[in-house]
C-alpha cells in the first residue's frame, strides 16, 4: 500500500525532498538539527534506500542541508530566516524627464571581460547553455536554409522561428498566430520598438519602479517623460499607485514585467495580472509586458503572461532568448498585438530586418524540442545558485541586510545599510574586481543609493564564495567608516 | 621588343581590349563594324592569338561585341549612344516634415518572393557571393570563439571584425583604428545612430535629393526636419545649392553618398568631395557619410571617401557589408569620429549590440584576404550586368527613356515619359511579378512621378530579359493610353 502512495521513481524522492524542506521552512527542522539516517527515512516514508538518498543529495544541492562524514545529515539552511524584505519607497510621482547615469556604460564594459568576478550581470552563465547543440542548429541552418542565409530574412522575421515563437507562447497559456510575431535584435529592441509605435515625443509612459535601466534609456532616448509607479518585492506593481496616476497624466503607455520583475525577482498572482490589465487596457492604454524572465521560475510552473488576459489586443508582449539560452544571439521578439504593423514598419526603418543565420539556427533548436530540457536544467541550476548565494549573504553580510526572495530570475535585489552608498561600493568593489550594479540606476527619481542588485547567474564557485566575502568586508568597512 | 611593351598576360588582353572599347566608345568603331579578326588582332598588337581571343572574349563578355559563327567579330553596343541623362529638378527647398509612403512596405514584402523578377532590390545576387567560403568562417567563428558565441559581444563590437574595418579603410586612403569603429545592424542602422547622436527632435537635417528612401525614413522616425539638396546624376550634391541652405536654415547634419549615391550612381569627383567636407564641416557640422557602395567601382580603382579629406573629426562615416557580401548578415559600422560615445551609447540602448556570431564569422572572413578577391569577381560581375542591361533598356524601352550612367553600384535611374506615373507602372508591372520602385520614393518633396530606379543586381537571363521586354511593353502601352 505505501508504495502505491507514489507513482512514479521520480516523484519519490522529490516529494519526500519537498516534505523535508516545509519542515525546514516552518522552523519544525532548525539549522544545525540531525536529520534521519537514510535507513530511518526510507523506513519512514516507505521508500528504497536509494530513494532516501536521492532525496537527501537533492536537499544537498539545493543548500539546505549538509553532511557531515560519519555522522549524517544536519539542515544547514532556512531560506526564511532573514524575514525582512528590503523596503517599497514610494516615488516622487511627478512626471518628469528621464536623467540617465553614466554608471550603466560602465557595468557593460564588463560584459566580456574575464577577470571579473561579475555579479552584475544576469545573464545565463555558458556552462549552463547547451553550446554543442545550438552550433549543430548553426550548422544545419548553414545548410539547409535558402541562399545559406546570405540574404535578407524579412522584416517580421523568419516564418519557422515565429513559428517556434507561437508555440511558445502554449507555455503561458497564449495562442498567438506566427503572423502575430515580430522578430527583433533581443528583448530591449522589442521593447523600444513597442514604445515607439505607440507615442510621438513629448509623451508620458508609466513604468513600474524600481525596473531595468536600459527601459528608463529607450524612454530618454525617445523622447518620452516617465511617472514611476512603486512595485514592491511582494506584490510587484502597486495597482492603486497606478489607477492614480492613470487619472492624473496623459499616459500613453504602461510598460510592466510582471513576471519575476528586474531588479525585484517578484511574480505577480495571477489575479494581479488581470486586473493590471483590465487597468491598463480598461482606459485604453497599450500595456507593454517584458516577459523575458517568464521562464525562468523555481515554483512548480510557467506563470501565466498578462497578454493572457488580454482581451482587447492592448497588451504588447516582449521576449527573448537571451535570458534562457544565448544573449550573444540577440533573438528577441514582439507580440504587438493591434500595433504589429507600426512594430513591423519601426524595426524595417532601424535596421531592415535581424540576420538570417542567427533566426535559422534558433528556429531549428527551438523545433528540435531541446528548449524545454535545457529550460528544465537550467531552471534548477538557478534556483540551486539562489539557495547557496543566500546562505553566503547570510553569513558574509551585515546582519541589517534586507534581502529579496526572487521566485525566478537572476538577481537579489539588496538594501544596505542606509548609510552605505552602492556606487562608491561598486567602485571599491571593482578594485577587488567585482562588480555590482548599484541600485540607483533602476530609478529615475528614487534614491536607492543604498540597494544593490546582486546576480547569481555564475554557478557557485571559489571565486563566488571570495567575491561575496569580500563584499561583506568592504561594506562593513564603509558603514564602519561612516559612509 | 614588342613583348616588353606588356608587363603580364593578365595586362596584355585588358589593354587590348580597353583600346577597342575607347574606340567604340568614340565612335571609331561603329555598332555593326566588323572587327579586325584574331589573328590580325594579334599581328597588330604584336600578343599571342590566345590573348587576342581572351580580348574578345572580355569585350563579349561586357556585351560590347558579339561573335557571329564562321564570320568574326562584330561592334555591337556602345554604352554613350543614349547620351541624354535623367533630369535634376531644384527641390522645393522648404524645410519640411518629412512624409513618406506606404510603396515601402510594399517593396520589402518582395524581398523574400522567388516568383518575382527583382529589378527593386539592390543587393548582391546569391550567385554572385562565396556562400562556401562564408559558411566556413562560420564553422571556424563557432569552434574558436570565446563560448561559441553564445555570450554578449560587447557594443562597440568584436574586436577582430573591427580590426579588419580598420584595414578596409587603407582602400579609400583611410588610417582608422579599431576603437574608432562602432559595429551596427547594417548600414541603415549606422547612419540613424549617426543622425540621432547629432541631433535632437525638431532640428533640420539637409540631404542629397533624390536619395535611398530609408534615409529619410529614418529622418521622419527621429522626428526632423529635412531639407533636400539637389543632387544630379553627373556631380552629385549640388556644392552651391548646399552653402546656401546651410546659410538659410539651421541644419544640424548633413547625410550624402558621395559614392555612387542611390539612385542616381553618380560618383563625386575627389575635388567635391574635398569641397563638401570643408563646406560643411568649415559651419561645424557633422557630415554624415553613406559610402555602402564604394567598393562596387567599374573604374580602375576605388574612390576615395570624403572621411579622407576630413581634418575636423566631424565626418561620421558608416557602410556595410550588405551590398558587397551577405545582407543577411546585418554587419554595418559607424566610424563617428568625435561623437563616438554618443554611438556606442545609442547602440547600447537600442540593442545592447550585434550578434556575436555573424561578427566573429564575417571577421575570419575578411581576416583571410578573400574579400578583396571576391570584390574583383563582383565588380566584373555588375558592370557586365550593367552593360546588358542597358543595351535591353536601349532596345525594349521606348526612344524618349533617359537612363543613367551609373559609375558603380547596382542600378539605373530612368526618366520616363512625363506622362507616365511610376507607381501605376509598378502596380502594373506587379501582375506580370516584376519589380521595380517608384521614383517617388526617392524624394520628400520632389515629384520624381516619371522616374522609376531599375537594380541590374541580377545576372543576366531570359527572365531579365523577358522582364525588361515586358517593362517595355507596359510603358509604351501606358504612354499611349496617355497616363
Amino acid at each position: 500500500m505505501k508504495k502505491n502512495s507514489f507513482t512514479t521513481d521520480d516523484h519519490k524522492y522529490l516529494q519526500v525532498a519537498d516534505g523535508l524542506e516545509k519542515m525546514i521552512a516552518e522552523d519544525v527542522l532548525r539549522i544545525g538539527d540531525k536529520l534521519p539516517s537514510v535507513r530511518m527515512l526510507s523506513e519512514e516514508y516507505g521508500i528504497s534506500m536509494g530513494t532516501a538518498f536521492q532525496a537527501y543529495y537533492h536537499l544537498e544541492g539545493r543548500g539546505l542541508v549538509e553532511s557531515r562524514p560519519k555522522s549524517g545529515y544536519y539542515v544547514r539552511f532556512n531560506h526564511n530566516r532573514f524575514r525582512e524584505l528590503p523596503d517599497c519607497i514610494e516615488p516622487t510621482a511627478l512626471s518628469h524627464e528621464v536623467s540617465v547615469k553614466e554608471m550603466i556604460a560602465s557595468i557593460y564594459s564588463d560584459i566580456v571581460s574575464d577577470d571579473v568576478i561579475n555579479f552584475a550581470l544576469a545573464v545565463p552563465d555558458p556552462s549552463l547553455v547547451p553550446a554543442a547543440k545550438i552550433n549543430k542548429s548553426v550548422v544545419h541552418a548553414l545548410r539547409n536554409s535558402k541562399n545559406h542565409c546570405i540574404g535578407y530574412e524579412n522584416t517580421q522575421g523568419n516564418a519557422e522561428l515565429r513559428q517556434q515563437i507561437a508555440k511558445l507562447s502554449l507555455n503561458w497559456g497564449g495562442k498567438i498566430k506566427p503572423n502575430e510575431v515580430v522578430v527583433t535584435g533581443g528583448c530591449l529592441e522589442a521593447i523600444m520598438l513597442c514604445i515607439k509605435a505607440v507615442t510621438k515625443h513629448g509623451d508620458t509612459v508609466a513604468v513600474e519602479c524600481p525596473t531595468y535601466f536600459g527601459t528608463y534609456q529607450s524612454i530618454e532616448s525617445l523622447g518620452l517623460k516617465v511617472v514611476e509607479i512603486p512595485s514592491d518585492p511582494s506584490n510587484g506593481i502597486d495597482l492603486k499607485a497606478l489607477q492614480k496616476a492613470i487619472k492624473k497624466y496623459p499616459i500613453k503607455a504602461v510598460v510592466a514585467v510582471p513576471n519575476f520583475n528586474n531588479p525585484l525577482g517578484t511574480c505577480m498572482t495571477d489575479d494581479n495580472k488581470k486586473k493590471l490589465v483590465e487597468l491598463v487596457t480598461g482606459n485604453n492604454i497599450p500595456l507593454i509586458e517584458d516577459d523575458i524572465y517568464g521562464e525562468l521560475f523555481f515554483g512548480k510552473s510557467r506563470p501565466r503572461s498578462c497578454k493572457y488576459y488580454d482581451t482587447k489586443n492592448l497588451v504588447m508582449y516582449c521576449s527573448s532568448l537571451s535570458k534562457s539560452l544565448a544573449p550573444g544571439y540577440r533573438i528577441g521578439w514582439a507580440i504587438p498585438g493591434k500595433f504589429i504593423d507600426e512594430v513591423k514598419q519601426l524595426k524595417r526603418i532601424q535596421n531592415i530586418s535581424s540576420p538570417s543565420l542567427t533566426q535559422a539556427a534558433m528556429a531549428h533548436y527551438l523545433k528540435n524540442g531541446r528548449y524545454e530540457y535545457h529550460l528544465k536544467n537550467l531552471r534548477k541550476a538557478l534556483h540551486t545558485q539562489n539557495l547557496r548565494y543566500m546562505q553566503a549573504l547570510i553569513q558574509y553580510f551585515p546582519p541589517d541586510t534586507k534581502i529579496s526572495r526572487p521566485a525566478g530570475g537572476f538577481a537579489f535585489w539588496i538594501e544596505l545599510n542606509p548609510q552605505l552608498d552602492s556606487f562608491k561600493l561598486r567602485t571599491e568593489a571593482m578594485k577587488h574586481k567585482i562588480s555590482i550594479v548599484p541600485g540607483k540606476i533602476f530609478s529615475a527619481s528614487i534614491d536607492y543609493s543604498n540597494y544593490i542588485r546582486l546576480s547569481f547567474s555564475k554557478p557557485w564557485s571559489d571565486d563566488a564564495d571570495y567575491g561575496l566575502m569580500m563584499l561583506g568586508k568592504i561594506i562593513r568597512k564603509m558603514v564602519g567608516n561612516g559612509q
